[in-house]
C-alpha cells in the first residue's frame, strides 16, 4: 500500500463528526426523541420501529468470501454515501462490532477507508454497552441455572447434559472448556463449562430477532438450557429468569444512531456472527430505518450462499421485511480462491485490484 | 413496617427527575460541558477535578455495623439534602453500585426511603457503563496473561503462582474456584482459576484512587499478575497490557453525575469493596465536589474503625483531601449487637427505632 | 440353555486340580525350579526361555468376530487337552485376564465350559501379581513426570503435550478425563490426565514383547512420555525412571504356570488387548512352552485379520518364533453377522448351533 | 557414618535366609500349612487365628519422636532376636511397608541395620501382594461409586458431599486434590476427587481390625462413602460392594510369614498410617503370633501418647489383646527436639549417641 493513503484510523480522526441531534433531525427526530451517550452516539426510541414502512430494503452481499473479507462493509457504507449524494434519503443499518476481535487479529468493523462509520474508536469499545448488557442478561442466566443445581436443583437438571454457556466478550482461549463449581459443597456443583463470545451468545440472536420489548422476554423464556434427568428440555423460563434478563436488556434493545464518514445516518444494532447465528443487525434497526428514510442500505455476514440466505429466510420471514434489491460484492482475489488458488495471502500479490476496497481487518 | 410507608422503588418512582443539564447548572456547568447518557445521567469532564478546591469535605461515617448496615448512605444522602434546603450549594459523592448484589439478596446501593440518589434503576442496572468497562479491562489482562502462556510463556511465569483472578459483575459462586485451559493444546494452558466479583478487582480500586488519565495507566502498569519460576513479581504492564487497559476505561475514570432524590447534585463514581479495599468513592469524584461546590458530603464503607480509617489513612493522602468533619452513625441495633446481643436479625424486632432510618438492602 | 448345563464356575470349581509342582514336573520342571503362589500357581524361571527351542508353534486364529467372541480360547484349551489325551507333550500359552472387565459385563477369560484353565478365581483376580506390578511401573513413571515438573521441569516438557496416560487396573469410566495438581502451588502442576486400562498400558505390551530383564529394561527407557517445548520427545529414560521401573518389573516377567481343567500344563503371561496393542501373549512364555513342550498351542486376539497379522508381523518378528500350523475358529453367528445381519444378540437365537462352544464372556 | 558400616541392603545381601518352610516348622507349622510366595514369604493359614493365646504380648512404642523416627522397629526386631537368642520362642508382628514411600525420601520399613527383616527387597516392593488387593478392593468402591452417579443415582448422593476419595500405592502429590468425569455425559459425572496412599485407606485400617473373612465383609459393608441429598450417610453396602470388595481381600486377609535377619519368625501383615488411623499390624497377625509362639513382640506407630495408646484403646479392645510389657525407646536426639532445639537435622550432629541404632528411613 503507498505511503500516501492513511490508515483507517487517520481517516477516521481527520474528521469532526456532526452532532448527533443534527444527524437524527435529517431523519425526523427532535432531541427529545433521543437517548444521548455522548455527543455522538444516540439510541433511538424503540416505538419509532413500530411506524409504518416508508423506505425500501437493499441488501448488500457477496461471493464466497477469503479470510480477509471481500468488502461487504465498505461497499454497504459506500453506497449509503453515494444516495445520500445523489439527494436520496438514505440510511445505513449494519451490526456492532464486538470487543473481543477488537483486541485480536481481525480488529473491529465499521467498513474501511473513506467508507467509515464514526466514532470508530467508540464504536469498536463500549458503544452504547448493549454488548455488556447481553454479558450480563446472559451470565445472569447463568448464575441462576448454577444457583439452582446448588439450592437443590429441583428441576432434576442433568448436569452432563447443560447446553447453556458461559460468555465474555473477549477473545480469551483458556476459557473454551473449562470445570466450574470446585471448592467443596458451599461453592457450587462441579461441572464442565464452556465459554462463549458475546456474538455466539443466543440473546445476541434473540435480541437481532426480536420484535419488540415482549417478544425479546418471550423469546428469552424460551431458551433451552439443558435437559433433566428424563431428556426432557428445561427452560430460561423454568428457572424463572427471563423477568430479570429482559430488564436487564431494556436499553440494549432499542437501536443505537451514529453517522458514516460523510455525516449520514447509520443505524448500529446487535451483532450475531454468521457462522452460527444469523449474522444480520437487528430487525428493529431495519424497521427504525424503513419507518424514517426512503432507501435502507444493510448487509448479511459472509457470502450470498450463507449470509443472504439467511437474511431472506430467517431475518425477513420473522421481520416482515421485503428486500426489493441486493448488491453482490465480488473480487479477483475470492475467484480466485474459490477457484482453488492457495488461501495464503501471500497467493494473491495483485488481487487488491479488484473493484472495491480492501478490509483489513473484519469479524466473523 | 406500616402498610403506609411506601417502598424504596414506589418513593423513587413518584419523583420526576430534574433534567440533568439543569443539576449541572447548578454546579456551573453547561450542556457542553457534559457527556449525557440519557436525560438523567452524564459524565462530568475529568478537568474539573484539577481546578482550585474551594469546597469544604464532610465524611459521614459510623459505628461499627451490624449486617444490615447502619445508614450511612441514607444519612449521606439526607445531609447532603439539608444542607441544600438551608440553601448551601451541597453536592453528594458516594460510589456506584454492583450489579452481582443487586440481583442479590443484599440489593442495589444509594439510599434508602426518601433519601436517595436517583434515577435509581439505572444507577442499579448499567448506569454509565463503569463497571463494564472495569471488567473489559480486567478480562483484557486475564486474556493476555493466558495467551502469554500459550505462546511459550517467556516471561517464564509460574502457573502455579498466578494472583490475578478473573471477574464478574455477578454474584456466581460457581465461578469461585475454576480450572481452564482445558481441551489440549489449542485451549490454553490448563490451571487453576478464581472470580471475584467486580468491586474486589484491584482495578476498581486502582480507577478510585486515580487522580489523572496518566497515574491511571501507571497504576494499571504496576498490577501483579503472579510470580515467574524465580517467585519474582511479573506485572501488567511486562504483559504489555497497560495501554489497551487504560484505553478501555478511557470514559470510566471520568466522574457520573446524577441527583439526590429532592434534585440535589449526586456525584457517583468507583465502588471498591470496604472489606478487601479502601470502600470509598473515586478520589476525581470528591475533587470534582471540591471544585464545583462548596460543601462535600462523602462516604466510606463499613464502621469508623474500618472504613473511616481507610479513608483518612488511604484515600485523603493519596488525593490531598482535607477532610473537616465527620458524621458518626450509631444506632441501638449496633449497639446491642457489638455489645454481645446475637446477630440474628430477629434478637432486633424494636431496633428501627434507632435515630436514622433503616435500609434494608445493603452492599459491603 | 438347558438347566443341565453346568456354569463355567461349576465346571472350574468341580476338579480338584493338580499340585502345579506335579504338572511342572510333566514340562520337566522341578520344585527347586519354581518360584511358587499358593499351590496351584507358579512363576517358571526366565532363563528357561533361552533354552532351545524343541516345540512346533501353533496358532489359534478366528474369522472376524461377534461382540461376543467366536471361541478362540475355549478352542486353544481344548486342542491342547486333546492333544496331551493322544499323548503328545503339549503346552498352552495364553494371555492373563484383566481385573477390570472381570468385574464389568465381558467377564474374566480363561476359556468356558470344559475348556478352561484353573483356578480360574485366582487367575481372574490377582493370579501372581503381574498386572499390579505393570500398574506400579506405570503409575511410578506417571509420578516420576508429574514430579518432574514440580521441581522446575528442567527438561522443559509442554504439559499440553504429555502423551503418558495414568492408569488402573479397573472399569473406571470417571478416569477417563481429569484434571490434576489442583489445590495450589504444592500440590503439582495443573494438567489434563486421562487413566487407561492396565491391558492399554505400553509397559503391557512391552512387558509382552521383552526377550530378556535387559531387553525389558532398554524397553521402558525408550518411552515416549510426551514432547518438550520445542515439541521433541522426552523419554522414560530421560526422567531416570526405567531402572526402578524394571525393578518393579522383576518378577513379573517371568511366566506363569497354572493347568488347563484336564491338568495340562498352561502357561498365561502378559495381556495386551488386541485392539491397541498386539494383543498375544508374552514372547518369553512363548519360548518357555518352546522350550518345554513338543507343541505349543497359542492365540492371537481378535480375528485372523488383525489379531492373527499382528502377531505374524509383530510377535513373531521380534520374538524369533516360527509358526508351523494356524487354526481358523468360524461361526455361523459370525458369518452371519459380517454377512450384514444385525449385531443384535437377539439375530442368533440358532447360532450356538456353531461348531464350536460358546463362551459368553470375552475380553477384547 | 563410617564407612566401615554397611548400608542396610549390603546387611540384607550378606544373609542368605532360610526356607520359610523351615522357619514355619519353628511355629509348628507344615509346608502344607502355608501358602508359599516364592521360597522366602508365606501365608499362614485364617484359621490359626482363632486358636487359643499361648503367648505373651509386648508392645514396643517410643517417645515422642524425631523426623527421622527413634528406632522402634529396630528395637522391635532385635528384642525378638534377643529372645531368640535366649531360646525363648519369640516371634515378631509389625506392618507391612508400603510402596510409595519406599520410592519416596523415607524409604522401605523393616528394621535397619541387623535389625531387619527379610527378604527386605521382596518385603518393601510387592511382597504378597496385600496392598494391591487393598488397592482393588478400595478402587472398585470408588468405581461403583460413580457408576451409580452416572446410572441415575438412584441413591441421591450429593456429589459434593463424596468422603471416600481414590487409592494409589505411590508417593502422586498431584493426584491429592483431581476433577473426574469430565468429557461429557458418557464419561461420567463431575465431581472433585482425591487419592490417599494406601496405608491411609480406610480399608487399609479395616483389614488390621478385622478378626475374621465375615467381620470384614462386615466392616467393609459399613464404609461411609458420603451423603446424600438429605446429608444421611451412603454406605457401601448400600452400594452393593461389599461381597466383591471381601473376595479381592480374600487372600490379603491372611498374614504373611518372614524372617528376621537371624532366621526367626517375623509376622507382617497390614500397614495403616499411625497419623490417620491405629498405626499398628493386624489383629489376626498378633492373634497368629500369640497362638504360635510363647512370647509375641510387636510395634505401634508414632510415639507413646499417640501410638501406644491407639494400640491399647483401639487395637487390643477390639482384639481381645493383654499385652503385658512395654517397652519404651527414648533417644537423646528426641529429648533435645521435644524439648525445644529444632528439628533440623544438621543441630543433631552427635544425637547418634542414642542407645539405639538410628534409622534413617521411616514410615510414618
Amino acid at each position: 500500500m503507498p505511503l500516501s493513503v492513511p490508515s483507517d484510523i487517520e481517516i477516521a480522526s481527520s474528521v469532526k463528526p456532526r452532532p448527533i441531534v443534527d444527524v437524527a433531525r435529517d431523519l425526523g427526530l427532535t432531541a427529545d426523541d433521543l437517548e444521548l451517550y455522548g455527543k455522538h452516539k444516540a439510541k433511538l426510541p424503540l416505538d419509532v420501529t413500530l411506524q409504518p414502512v416508508r423506505g425500501r430494503l437493499v441488501l448488500v452481499t457477496a461471493i464466497n468470501p477469503t479470510p480477509a473479507g471481500e468488502g461487504k462493509s465498505t461497499v454497504a457504507v459506500g453506497l449509503s454515501q453515494a444516495l445520500r449524494r445523489l439527494s436520496v434519503n438514505a440510511v445505513l443499518c449494519m451490526r456492532e462490532p464486538s470487543l473481543g476481535p477488537v483486541f485480536g487479529v481481525k480488529g473491529g468493523a465499521a467498513g474501511g477507508g473513506y467508507s467509515q462509520v464514526i466514532p470508530m474508536a467508540d464504536i469498536n469499545l463500549h458503544f452504547t454497552g448493549d454488548f455488556h448488557a447481553i454479558a450480563s442478561a446472559h451470565s445472569l442466566l447463568s448464575a441462576m441455572l448454577d444457583n439452582h443445581l446448588q439450592q437443590g436443583n429441583p428441576l432434576n437438571i442433568d448436569t452432563r447434559r447443560i447446553t447453556w454457556p458461559r460468555t465474555i466478550d473477549m477473545n480469551d482461549r483458556a476459557l473454551r472448556h473449562a470445570v466450574i463449581g470446585l471448592g467443596g459443597a458451599a461453592n457450587g456443583v462441579v461441572r464442565e463449562e464452556r465459554w462463549v463470545i458475546i456474538p455466539a451468545s443466543e440473546i445476541m440472536a434473540i435480541v437481532a430477532l426480536s420484535t419488540s420489548r415482549e417478544n425479546l422476554e418471550h423469546r428469552l423464556g424460551q431458551i433451552i438450557v439443558g435437559a433433566n434427568v428424563t431428556k426432557s428440555p428445561v427452560r430460561a423460563r423454568d428457572l424463572k429468569a427471563s423477568g430479570a434478563m429482559a430488564l436487564l436488556l431494556k436499553d440494549a434493545i432499542s437501536p443505537n444512531l451514529v453517522q458514516t464518514l460523510e455525516g449520514g445516518p447509520a443505524i448500529l444494532h446487535a451483532g450475531p456472527f454468521g457462522n452460527i447465528a444469523h449474522g444480520c443487525n437487528s430487525i428493529v434497526a431495519t424497521r427504525a430505518g424503513l419507518a424514517l428514510a426512503d432507501v435502507v442500505v444493510t448487509e448479511a455476514g459472509f457470502g450470498s450462499d450463507l449470509g443472504a440466505e439467511k437474511f431472506f429466510d430467517i431475518k425477513c420471514r420473522v421481520g416482515g421485511l421485503n428486500p426489493e434489491a441486493a448488491v453482490l460484492v465480488a473480487t479477483v482475489r475470492s475467484l480466485k480462491m474459490q477457484g482453488g488458488r492457495t488461501s495464503s495471502s501471500s497467493a494473491f500479490p495483485l488481487s487488491s485490484r479488484s473493484t472495491v476496497s480492501s478490509p483489513t481487518r473484519k469479524r466473523s
